[in-house]
């Protein structure tokens, strides 16, 4: 598996984890227990008792401990054991591993790599379930396919003329006119100004507008999307840049979504999406989720029809076009940060 | 696998192809997209685009064209790129392999080998359900077994008395009295007389009669089977040679099989089966397509878990009787004929 | 597999095995057919028709013979093939091997190792179901996991106090104080004294009493236990050694259970269970087994996703603990007589 191990992956919906209930989640293809201990602690161990590799998630929470339920041994949040029933010493490798893990917006964040290097202002500024500005529904799919293919998908909006013919109806224009891609420092913004239209079918005006959409997607795997609704001519007034999205007329919406890697073919997105305050109310984001689901499930069918063609390819070599460019940028900084922390980590040895 | 290339696969039944419905199938574990497009010109791809690996199976027929409902790149039916949205220049490396394809005797026929030495001549004559002569019921059945395994049954016919006690009640002569094998150029016959007997208990006569049955078995795994009923003293008179169907007193029918090999230990079994005009109607069919129904159960259980049984053995080695003349030869022919595939390749290049 | 051969596997219960009715069984990932032939007698025969492989037990008995239902064969019961239909020279190397087999308490047992050196004195001593003393149930349950992870378990009653919180109620005692553990020459010896208490809460007594359990577990995977409750100050009376079950005030039971190794990680769970006439009826049974329905189950949850995670661990390493005598002791057992039949092997080559 070819991913940024120093980064976070969001392991869940924060609201799902219940106080004193572990539960497993597999990222980078390791197993990992996450609980939330009595004092509201959230610990995040490797998922595999050190005394017969017994899974630890079928443990028991004692306040902010995790006990393994094969044959007892006790583990602090930090990994390490403090009790082994019918022995008094606790040798020094019974430890397993930690790692750091932080609760923000919505979302539960697992830091893959070294803990001494985790850094809370890598996690991306999603937008939460509890925002004050946003309306949003959420939820999740697990994919039978590599994270590496859905990132590819979320970074080649193209598609959207031929996948999401039935969803977002988006029309030939993805396909014929390539957005506005930009480096960022860990990751690529994508920008599209369409001008005096109705918009695609599924979103449709009543008047010719002027419409905005923007989206950042970040390391590891995470889509940031907003944009709006202008009166016409304002996408020549601010020179095809940032529009101010208080001054839209309407149409603004939010997107976080996020692609975890589980295994070398296994992955789960997930999602929210809403639309501004100002700009909808439930049965709106109800619309949008509706649209959204039918997506996501085009999505799937073809990429995990693309994950099975590839694992039957002797050598898969692929033919990247024009539209590549947000996916090569992208592949490219992943190459690097990979590389990067490979030296990292033959200089600390 | 160890198959030949340079043949003509059974790939489907015609008539279950749609126009413009593109059609996935494995053949020797490549995988295809076949279509009939709008002007009716049949169309054979590696299912596959160049682009990034997504299937054309999940593509859209555009006129004679198929379009990658992924990113769009539209496909020509000899497997060259004609459009790629969002790029005006087509690089030469943008295509994928066409295979030859025929549709003939109610089959759709790819050729594996090289088109260049694609020969329509080297078609079996099957009997197609359209035949004037002939009333077919007709199906297919999926092996989770290699089609070696299944040419391996269908070339030693003495496996009728043990698996097929049920449903042929053949009885034991099949076991006690091997039947004729003569090489052919490209498979090998199996002819034999029953003389002056009411013959198997499925298909028994009210009198003494000769019967004769015949099958050639070809190359890559086609079985084309007829024989009928005589009247006593015919296999004398004939030298127990090849009689004169036309000369019947009754039971003509004709079955044609193909076992395509989908992946190397997959297979697909098509067969149709039923009797001459002359000798039978609809309803004769029918009683002939319930104990091939019945039969075909028999082998598939037989054969799959002989399947279970080789992949589970670390070093599977077969001791061969004198049933199995007709299993060497067609195996060694096949092995000879791979031989030459290699040395043409060879030479080729 | 790390096993030793030179043993007797259960391979079912006798009383299930009807009169010219083949099974199929799978030990130490070797395919056997066990038949009991028309004048009584069992064989054992490997599972693979020596002509093309096909599995013989989709064949017929015939008398005390086994016929191949694919093309024929037909062995004897010592491997042999003794008829090739079609052919009248039978070729020395036409033979299956032919397992050592033994119906004995309840049990078939199959002998692994070389059948010269089967020796019926190793077979455990099991209590049958027909044992006059005793009013047992019985069952199997089927692992998807190895057979060793069922030993480890069976050989640390410390799992008791955690595994078994919800059906033994066992408390906390089987973890905090560990039992004595004995070497026998084929496996060990576990004996526990509770003194001057009510006992577990499944297995409740009225009155303060003393209480004794023992199993021994015997090569290649055999549990026999049995034990019972005494007046206080039994324990102290015979030094804490093996009291007299007969003087017994109640609560005597007997369980024998065997694990037996069907692949590298599938194993079959045979296991009886009940109490002594003396101190229980047919009701008295029923509970017990319901319990230890309960109880298998949970074991079942813990040690398949145990050996999930062994199976995702690149390099799985154990950390003994201070209960892990009895398990340390056995696998070191295990790993001698294997060695031992490595050189027995070596010098009769």
């Amino acid at each position: 598996m070819n991913y940024v191990r120093e980064a976070w992956y969001v392991a869940g919906w924060s609201h799902e984890l219940a106080t004193g209930m572990p539960y497993a989640v597999t990222i980078l293809g390791e197993p990992i227990v996450i609980y939330r201990g009595a004092s509201g602690r959230l610990a995040a161990l490797e998922d595999r008792c050190v005394h017969r590799l017994a899974p630890l998630s079928l443990g028991r929470c004692e306040g902010d401990r995790l006990r393994c339920m094969y044959h007892g041994l006790l583990f602090d949040p930090d990994g390490s054991v403090v009790e082994i029933p019918g022995q008094d010493k606790i040798p020094p490798q019974a430890r397993v591993r930690s790692y750091p893990a932080v609760e923000r917006h919505s979302w539960i964040w697992i830091w893959m790599g070294s803990a001494q290097r985790a850094d809370e202002a890598l996690i991306p500024p999603a937008v939460g379930l509890d925002h004050p500005d946003y309306i949003l529904g959420h939820g999740h799919l697990d994919y039978a396919a590599e994270a590496r293919l859905i990132n590819d998908n979320l970074l080649d909006f193209s598609h959207l003329t031929f996948v999401h013919l039935q969803s977002f109806q988006a029309g030939p224009e993805f396909a014929a006119i390539p957005g506005r891609i930009t480096p960022l420092e860990r990751g690529i913004r994508y920008e599209r100004w369409t001008e005096n239209s109705t918009g695609p079918a599924s979103l449709k005006s009543d008047e010719l507008v002027d419409r905005y959409m923007s989206y950042d997607f970040l390391i590891p795997g995470v889509l940031l999307m907003t944009g709006g609704v202008f009166s016409p001519g304002t996408a020549q007034a601010c020179g095809h840049g940032i529009p101010d999205l208080a001054e839209a007329d309407g149409g603004v919406t939010f997107t976080s979504q996020a692609v975890t890697p589980l295994t070398a073919r296994t992955s789960r997105y997930f999602f929210s999406w809403g639309p501004h305050r100002a700009h909808g109310d439930e049965a709106h984001r109800d619309v949008l989720m509706g649209i959204a689901g039918q997506a996501f499930a085009e999505d799937k069918v073809m990429i995990e029809a693309q994950q099975r063609v590839i694992e039957n390819t002797a050598n898969p070599v692929i033919m990247p076009t024009a539209h590549d460019r947000g996916v090569t940028l992208f592949n490219r900084l992943v190459e690097r940060l990979i590389k990067e922390e490979e030296c990292a980590r033959a200089d600390a040895a």
